[in-house]
């Protein structure tokens, strides 16, 4: 891993994947045809694209069942006390309306609700990720979100992977449907026979995917589009050079355009992780992906003080921020934009992946500037409340007419004032 | 106004403008130039476009204090009750952030940071808008943004509407720029020589704004792109027809486009508001934009019950909703769908527009199923903090291991797995 002297142009923003024109044109026709043919054009295109020939797209109370059955009852285990910690975690964030009074009964009112439904979409492939399953059902369920499906391409025997499966069962999901890339995108936006419709739709997914997600955005919600997964490890003489490395390997093995970066005010520290990635790297089974982002993406740096140091992360504004100094939380203070901190050094990043509670969709590529993890108020909305009486109309009236007025809505102004005109 | 019998079927989706390929050429190389050539090149598409040539982009202090001597004092008291009411609704809306204690010394916990910097653009054209001054800049006030930055186009002789530079005044805002376009919005996101970037862009602007907000988001963060606005009354036999002509015209009159809906249990309301919309039509200002909007969108459904009437509403999911019957509080709570709310017949909708101090900003064409108007939210991001001590590592790390490897990454469970390593 390449070591430099801390510069202040550092950056961790990458060119993202945006698809071409042929990739979106594909995309725009898999939608309409949905929109046409609904259920039959989703078969059609699963069977094209995942090779199975579905009956229905509905996973049946069977299929969950012999899921569940099929699981190791320890992970089962582990699985559900980390939907306990999500939740419990989650449930801090819920809100509340307000109510404002003003004078003479008059008020002002918030008030929050959740969506009325939510799709899931949960990525194929060769790994299964249950832990998607909890970070994006979770929020939904808190906030109060009634209908929650899940979307998940099929193998080619017309499988879907048993973790998958057992996730949503421990969170008394049961709506899920085998379908993949943009079908699934388009069926959840505008609905089929056998599928109603979804207000959002969150989760990750390939190009396609996400192109369908910008192609629906409007008619539904839909959450970020996320990129490839950063690290950044603020550390000092303080940390361990195999830990740190570890952490930045576990990011770096996500993805070839995964980005690990380490600042550290320690030379030696510097080194001593240079050589540990270099020797763990060999051992990784996803050695090929990790190496590559290492060597693209990945980078040491050495800051000539902790205030330089902190100064480099708010400009990177990293997805994931690790704080292996002493006074970590001190340090921490400082810090005005990242996704997720982890603290100290038992706080390592996969601990907030799978369990510990916090989300793991997390703003990526310096967006954490602006942006925020995924949370209950993704799955809330608000809706204000005027209620005024007419002693307030009267005192205010003429205010809000004059006001109309200095923007030339002179229709604004009258309907103000029809409350004064004489009755017939 | 046309008058039908209310069917499940009713909607006020329109087709938005999205603009040309050539419109968006355009866009994408002004952009490009004001990337390149910072302030010369917004300098020149002023000139070219507002018909100005700007020495200097930013409106100087004495500009402000001219613009404000040259207000009625009536009006500029109107305006700061009106952002005195704004910012007390926006202040309830403030957020907190919370720490989770977990066993032995963990934590998990959430922080609460406003943006760094924001920046609004206010539309130029025939008309001031000061209270989109008001709406833009105080949630981001309450929120704790420190840089409130404006842009507005100057007209052909370089000046800015004194009502907008009160209301900019009368916020503290002194950071003004004189542009306007898809260059004022390149200029925002990636900053000029003068022009330090800003995090997230909001306010409301034409197609070519619409198209640089689109086409810069990512690099900053924007707010919803809103389409033409929308208002849907409900109203029984309690009502009158006057001020409920006179609050649909106040719609109409914003835009050919806009959509002015009412639904009504009575058909004799129904008869005398249409009777009305025509007589006030004629003596209306606008009248040739409202009459487009009421003959292209604008409708009266007659209803056989008020339950028939909220579930249209809650299909509709309106910007704007007044509920002008007997029990509209009752009745209210059952709407799960708009953006705003106006409770009995002295809530008139400018009312919110202007004064009572609930945003004006609002989603539009259906999306109140799962957005919300401008708010506090909109400001700050949330950024999770996680801390572990050895205890709670050491209980939890192999399951953490374990979740980890059943997604196929070895690296996250090493990375857990590292802590316990025997050190060198």
């Amino acid at each position: 891993m390449e070591i430099q002297t801390l510069t202040a142009d550092i950056s961790l923003k990458r060119q993202l994947e945006t698809g071409n024109e042929m990739q979106l044109q594909t995309v725009r026709a898999v939608i309409e045809d949905v929109k046409q043919q609904g259920d039959e054009a989703v078969k059609a295109y699963t069977e094209k694209w995942d090779g199975f020939r579905l009956e229905k797209l509905r996973v049946t109370q069977e299929e969950i069942d012999a899921a569940v059955q099929a699981m190791d009852e320890v992970i089962l285990q582990d699985l559900r006390e980390a939907a306990a910690n999500i939740r419990r975690y989650h449930e801090q964030q819920s809100r509340y309306g307000f109510k404002l009074p003003l004078e003479d009964g008059s008020y002002l009112a918030q008030r929050i609700l959740p969506l009325t439904s939510v799709g899931l979409y949960v990525p194929g492939g060769s790994a299964a990720y249950p832990s998607s399953v909890l970070m994006n059902v979770i929020p939904a369920q808190v906030a109060g979100v009634e209908r929650v499906v899940i979307a998940t391409p099929c193998d080619a025997t017309g499988k879907l992977p048993d973790a998958v499966l057992a996730a949503a069962s421990i969170l008394d999901i049961t709506e899920i449907y085998k379908m993949g890339g943009a079908q699934a995108i388009a069926a959840l936006a505008y609905g089929t026979e056998t599928i109603q419709p979804v207000d959002k739709i969150t989760g990750p997914g390939n190009i396609f995917v996400a192109l369908a997600k910008r192609e629906v955005f409007g008619d539904v919600a839909i959450d970020m589009i996320a990129g490839p997964s950063e690290i950044a490890i603020l550390a000092d003489e303080t940390a361990y050079a195999d830990e740190v490395a570890a952490d930045l390997l576990s990011q770096a093995e996500h993805d070839a355009l995964a980005c690990a970066i380490l600042i550290t005010t320690s030379e030696q520290l510097a080194q001593a992780v240079a050589t540990q990635v270099e020797k763990q790297l060999q051992t990784l089974p996803r050695e090929s992906i990790a190496r590559q982002s290492v060597e693209r993406f990945g980078r040491i740096y050495i800051a000539s003080s902790m205030a330089e140091a902190v100064e480099a992360i708010n400009q990177l504004a990293p997805e994931h921020l690790e704080i292996v100094t002493k006074n970590a939380e001190a340090v921490s203070e400082q810090i005005r934009h990242a996704g997720a901190i982890f603290l100290g050094r038992y706080s390592s990043e996969p601990v907030g992946d799978y369990f510990a509670g916090t989300n793991h969709v997390l703003p990526t590529n310096s967006t954490a500037r602006f942006a925020s993890g995924l949370n209950v108020d993704d799955f809330i909305k608000k809706t204000s409340v005027v209620y005024y009486t007419e002693k307030t109309w009267q005192q205010n009236a003429p205010k809000i007419a004059r006001l109309a007025r200095l923007e030339g809505l002179e229709g604004h102004a009258r309907a103000v004032e029809s409350r004064g005109w004489e009755k017939e």
